[in-house]
C-alpha cells in the first residue's frame, strides 16, 4: 500500500510516526523497495529560510528528525543533545536575526544542505542524501524545489508600518502576537512540484493531510500549482485530520493563522476551508475528534480520539485515516 | 610610535600580546586614533581555507582571539569554553574533511565572514568588522584579500601517488608526516597587499617578523607581491625574531617545513634565510636566543631570551627587537 501525507512540522512528523508504527516500517534500516507499505511524506518549505549564510528547512528536519530518532522530544523540534553556543557568539557580535533556535548540531544539517545548494543540488536530492544517515522508514520529500516562502504582511510595532516580514520572524520573534493582515506565498506561483510528489498523490492508494496548520503548512503546500489538481484527480481518497480539536489548536498558534485568512477556528470550519472533491475542495474524508463533530458538505466525517498523546494512539488515527479513505491493511 | 608586525598563528599572536602591553596598548576599547603607539600586524592568510561551505581564516582568527581575550590559551588557538557538536554532527553525516578542529563558538565567526564574503566585503573589511566585537588593540590586516593559500606537494600515503593538498590538511590531518615535496602559495602571483599594508610597512617607525614559521607564515607573506619590496625600501628598520631555538623550532613544526626548502633548523639558518637587505633579503637584525649564536652576514644579531613564557617575558622580546631596530620608547 502507497500512503501519500501532506505535512508541516512537529504535528505532521509525529502522525507520520504513528502512521509508520501502523504500516510496521522500521526505521533505521536502508529504504526496502519490495517492502508491503510505503509512506511518501510531501512536505511544506514555506518556512524554509536563509539565515547567517545557511539554508533552513524547518518541516523537513522536523520531520527527518522526528523518524530518524534525533529529534528533542521535549520541544518538538531541533536535535537532541542541542546546545547553542554559535548562536550565543552570533548574538554577540550583534549578528541577525538573534531570536532564531540555531542549534550547534542542527547547523551541521545546514551547513551540507547549504553547501550541496551552492554545487547546484535540487533540495529534494539533499534531503535525500541527507536521509541516508537518518533512514526515517519515510520519502520525504520536499513540496517543491523552487524557493516558495510565506510571508506575513503586518503592522510593525515597532514604527507602525505594514511590511511583510519573513514566516519565522511573524511565528518565532513576534509569537504571532502583532496585528497580522495577509500571508504570501513568495515564489509559489512559479513554482513546480518536486520531482516525485505528483506521482506520489496520483500513485496513492490513499492520500492523508496530516493536522498541520492547515494555513502555512498544508495550505502552503497547496499554493504550488499543481498539487491541488492532483488532490482533485487522484484515484485515491483524500481525507484529512483536524488540527483543531473543541475549538483549540492542537499546538502551535494555528488560530491565529485561522484568524488572518477569516476561518474560525472549529473542526467544521477547517472541513469547510478545505472542501469537498465533489465541490470546489479536496477532501473526500475528514477526521474530528472524538468530542467534535462537524458538517462539511460533500464529505464523510467522522469522530475519532486525535490527541497524539503517544506514538500507539497516534497510530490509531493513522488507522482511522486509512478505514476513512477505504484501504484496509 | 609605529610598529608593524608580519605574523602568523599563535606565535605571532602571542608576540603581539608582549608588544601590546610594552607599547601600553590597552584592549577592550575602542581604537584611539590619538594614542602615542600604533602596532599594525600584517597577518597570513596562506593557510585559509574552504571547509564546509565556511571560509576559515585559522591566523586571523588566532590574533583576533588572542588579542581579543577569546582565544583557549591552553590549546593555543579555537575559543574558549568551545563545544565541537556541529563538528561531530558533519562526521556522523559522513562529510569530510572531518579531521579539522571546527568549534561551535568559532563557526559563528566563519558564518559572518562567510556571508560577508558573499556579499561582496574584502577580507580587510570583514577583519575589521569582527575587530569591532574583540577589540584586540592591534589592528589586524590580512596581508592580501585576495586568494592566496599555502598548497603542499606531498606523496600520499594511502596511493604512493604525488599530489598537493591544502596546508591545513598536510599540516592537521598528516601531521607533516608524510613524504613532502614543495610549497605552493596558490594564487600568490596575482594576489595584491589588501589596503594599507604597504603603507603600515612604508610608515612604519620598526618593522618586525615575529617568530613565527619562516616558510609558510612569514614566508607566505613574503610571496605577495610588493610585500618584500616594501620590507627592503622602507626607512624604518626590519628586525625578526627566531623561532628556532637551540636547533628546534619553539613550537608547530617549523623544522619539517624548513625541511621541505632545504633550511636547516638553526636560528643561524633561518636567518640567513630571511637575509640582509644591504644584500637581497629583508633584515637590518635578528634576534636569537641567549643560548644560540649566529652570523647573518650584512645583519646585526644579538642573543636575548625569547622564550614567550608569559606576557612579560614577551614584552621583553618585544623590547629587544624594538631596541635592535634602533627605536627608544
Amino acid at each position: 500500500m502507497n500512503v501519500t501525507v501532506l505535512v508541516g512540522g512537529v504535528g505532521g512528523a509525529r502522525f507520520l510516526s504513528g502512521l509508520r508504527r501502523l504500516l510496521d516500517i522500521s526505521p533505521g534500516v536502508e529504504p526496502n523497495p519490495d517492502a508491503a507499505h510505503r509512506i511518501t511524506a510531501i512536505v511544506n518549505v514555506g518556512d524554509d529560510v536563509w539565515m547567517h549564510g545557511l539554508r533552513i528547512c524547518p518541516d523537513l528536519d522536523t520531520c527527518m528528525y522526528t523518524l530518524g530518532g534525533g529529534i528533542d522530544t521535549e520541544r518538538g523540534w531541533g536535535r537532541a543533545g542541542e546546545t547553542w553556543n554559535a548562536k550565543e557568539e552570533l548574538a554577540a557580535y550583534g549578528a541577525i536575526p538573534d531570536w532564531f533556535g540555531l542549534g550547534d548540531r542542527d547547523i551541521a544539517t545546514h551547513l551540507i544542505r547549504t553547501q550541496m545548494l551552492r554545487t547546484g543540488y535540487p533540495l529534494s536530492a539533499i534531503t535525500e542524501a541527507l536521509c541516508t544517515r537518518w533512514k526515517p522508514g519515510v520519502t520525504l520529500l520536499p513540496v517543491s524545489d523552487d524557493r516558495s516562502e510565506t510571508h506575513v504582511v503586518i503592522t510593525d510595532p515597532e514604527d507602525g508600518e505594514q511590511r511583510a516580514v519573513h514566516f519565522e520572524e511573524w511565528w518565532v520573534r513576534h509569537r504571532a502576537q502583532v496585528p497580522t493582515h495577509s500571508f504570501a506565498h513568495i515564489g509559489a506561483e512559479e513554482a513546480k512540484p518536486a520531482p516525485g510528489v505528483l506521482e506520489a498523490i496520483e500513485n496513492a492508494d490513499a492520500v492523508v493531510l496530516a493536522p498541520s496548520n492547515p494555513v502555512v503548512s498544508v495550505g502552503a503546500i497547496l499554493a504550488i500549482p499543481g498539487i491541488r489538481g492532483a488532490l482533485r484527480t487522484t484515484s485515491a481518497k483524500v481525507v484529512g485530520l483536524s488540527p483543531v480539536i473543541d475549538g483549540k489548536p492542537l499546538r502551535g498558534m494555528a488560530d491565529a493563522c485561522l484568524d488572518v485568512i477569516g476561518v474560525e477556528t472549529t473542526a467544521e470550519a477547517v472541513g469547510r476551508y478545505y472542501g469537498a472533491r465533489s465541490g470546489t475542495g479536496i477532501l473526500d474524508g475528514w477526521l474530528v475528534h472524538s468530542t467534535d463533530s462537524a458538517e462539511v458538505p460533500g464529505v464523510e466525517v467522522r469522530s475519532v480520539p486525535l490527541l497524539m498523546t503517544d506514538t500507539d494512539a497516534t497510530a490509531e488515527m493513522a488507522r482511522a485515516a486509512l478505514d476513512l479513505a477505504g484501504v484496509t491493511l
